[in-house]
């Protein structure tokens, strides 16, 4: 993928976006709107592969930090984007060579592109975790050896917040507080690294990842295919050590929900009507982070657990779940980087609060 | 004053910052201990007067942020003081000619001063409000056109952060709440000034108050004068527009305290043992701001209200205050630069959410 060509690449990424993040992420609508918008005046996003930057050159990610609801009623200026260009080349005095995605799943997958598009500066198709979490820190950058900050706060008042941390959890921690006081919705330019890095530390291919998703699913809703089938087999590739599972099929019978210490909890049951006795649970942190059939875990964080319509297979994030809907639950591996010990420590199970092991779900599922 | 000399003079500049302190801005223990240690190393802090500047000398605030009880706790080290001196120089690409203080009354008058020996960095003899107030944004550079930002926040475990706002009022709530994020204890530099600013901006003379305030406290009670009556009469200066009252002597009945949106609220109520049917209220948020004889407004914010020990004169914080104490109320005009239409719109009765109009301390009191 060299270029974003058309405005259904667009919509297929966004769609992809949602599925990659697992429930949460917060919605790219308007990352997707801004986009496409671009494309109709003749600006593309250029998406290059890792391999093709310089050891040295310059690359950044960006991102909107806040509340998904705030995000989706933000309007993004194009004068607030180029601010934040322009603020991060003269903070770090270097042109920008490549921006990359921390956070590829949701509204963050959007937003590198916007910048992109609108600066003509190449995207990265790669990110920092190949899904969405919720905290700054929770990245393969961090994980192996790339920091956070120094890093830029921006937002659309013009005020400006440099952080220079002693840890990625302390610029998560600094950067929500700013967030809090300044509105609920601010833009970062983070994680700051090296050509060399990015090829080390990312989590590659992901933004191809979106575009191929989407495409799947909207080309077996178009065709006569089981959509969800179809999708299942198109996320499965051996060759890329990834897998994929169809957990369960099924009715919602209920959701909670609750927004406690700044995170999103919650929880939906789903039933399938031909095993009455049988109930399938999926835990919500922000993302959906464990599955379980029957009591018995079957998928677990850092393993991407989507939800998607049973029909259409279009991807819902946690706040789209209603009682009745019927849905299919998807397991699909994190890719390896995702899964080593050293990745577990920041973001495995433990870290949510978890108290059992990460298994890979392709273990889990055959159990 | 040129120097300070004694540490005599650094327990009597602490004792004076109560009394400018008015109940709030925190105590200044752990400061005037750290100067003396300097003092004891032959480390003097250097004071200047505004008119000793060049135009075009680089001046700035440094203060601690945070909660008072918290910054009672907290040792500062002076390795965290010199790495304020040092990436503040750096930050701004210039030497740092003199420091100022943002905030006399209370803990902050220590701190330029503690920095100042340790660094060798003279302190203008200065301050943007000869008070305390609760928020950044709360003083005579502020009004006069000076901003808070650009300005640094650190803290001792190495986290910096950079603030540029479009308000000082801004800066309030980000400083506010990285200092939530980072443990409620950091450090800043704010006010970047010119020289000519500090002249034309600065409530002046104010560390010279500090000292003589308590210098009169202590001379008082060492010999046998009435103390409060003679710091009553020592604060008593109409060449300089300054009008001073004792407002109330009596008995605490009792005091609330309540913490609340980040404020201190509180309420004391003292009654003259020779006159029961009478009262006398103090409200508190942080500082005294308003005093009431009988229900009748006797002093009001900004001009201060401080509430000393009845038989020693010692200042008392909001703190302190306990039933039975006796204890005198004195009223002290707020210099005249603090007095005007602009200043009160920025530090009035009604930025604490007070009904009712400024009137001068010694117009109410004489009505």
């Amino acid at each position: 993928m060299k270029a974003v060509e058309t405005v259904q690449d667009i919509q297929d990424m966004a769609r992809g976006a949602v599925f990659l993040g697992t429930g949460g992420g917060g919605d790219p609508y308007i990352g997707e709107l801004f986009v496409t918008r671009q494309l109709l005046q003749g600006r593309r996003p250029r998406i290059i592969d890792a391999s093709e930057l310089a050891d040295d050159a310059f690359v950044i990610s960006v991102a909107g930090i806040g509340a998904p609801t705030v995000l989706i009623e933000h309007l993004v200026s194009a004068n607030t984007l180029m601010k934040i260009v322009d603020a991060t080349q003269k903070h770090f005095g270097r042109r920008i060579d490549a921006l990359i995605s921390a956070e590829i799943g949701g509204a963050n997958s959007m937003f590198p592109l916007a910048l992109g598009a609108l600066a003509d500066i190449p995207v990265i198709d790669a990110d920092g975790m190949g899904r969405a979490f919720p905290h700054i820190e929770m990245t393969t950058f961090s994980v192996y050896g790339c920091h956070a900050t120094p890093a830029l706060l921006l937002d659309d008042s013009g005020n400006v917040i440099s952080l220079h941390t002693v840890s990625d959890r302390t610029a998560e921690d600094v950067a929500r507080a700013v967030c809090a006081s300044l509105g609920s919705m601010i833009y970062g330019a983070l994680y700051p690294m090296t050509g060399k890095h990015a090829r080390q530390f990312a989590v590659h291919g992901t933004l191809t990842d979106t575009l191929e998703i989407g495409r799947c699913i909207r080309a077996a809703r178009e065709g006569s295919d089981d959509a969800v089938r179809a999708l299942v087999h198109h996320l499965q590739r051996p060759d890329l050590q990834r897998e994929a599972r169809l957990l369960f099929e099924g009715k919602i019978q209920d959701v909670s929900h609750e927004t406690r210490e700044g995170w999103h909890w919650g929880r939906v049951r789903i039933a399938d009507p031909t095993r009455p006795a049988g109930e399938f649970i999926v835990e919500i942190q922000n993302e959906f982070l464990v599955a379980r059939r029957d009591g018995r875990t079957v998928a677990i964080v850092p393993d991407l657990i989507s939800i998607v319509d049973r029909e259409s297979a279009e991807p819902l994030t946690a706040e789209m779940l209603a009682y009745g809907q019927r849905v299919a639950v998807v397991g699909y591996s994190a890719a390896p980087i995702m899964r080593r010990p050293e990745s577990l420590a920041v973001f495995g199970p433990k870290l949510f609060g978890i108290d059992e092991p990460f298994v890979p779900v392709e273990i889990l599922s055959s159990a």
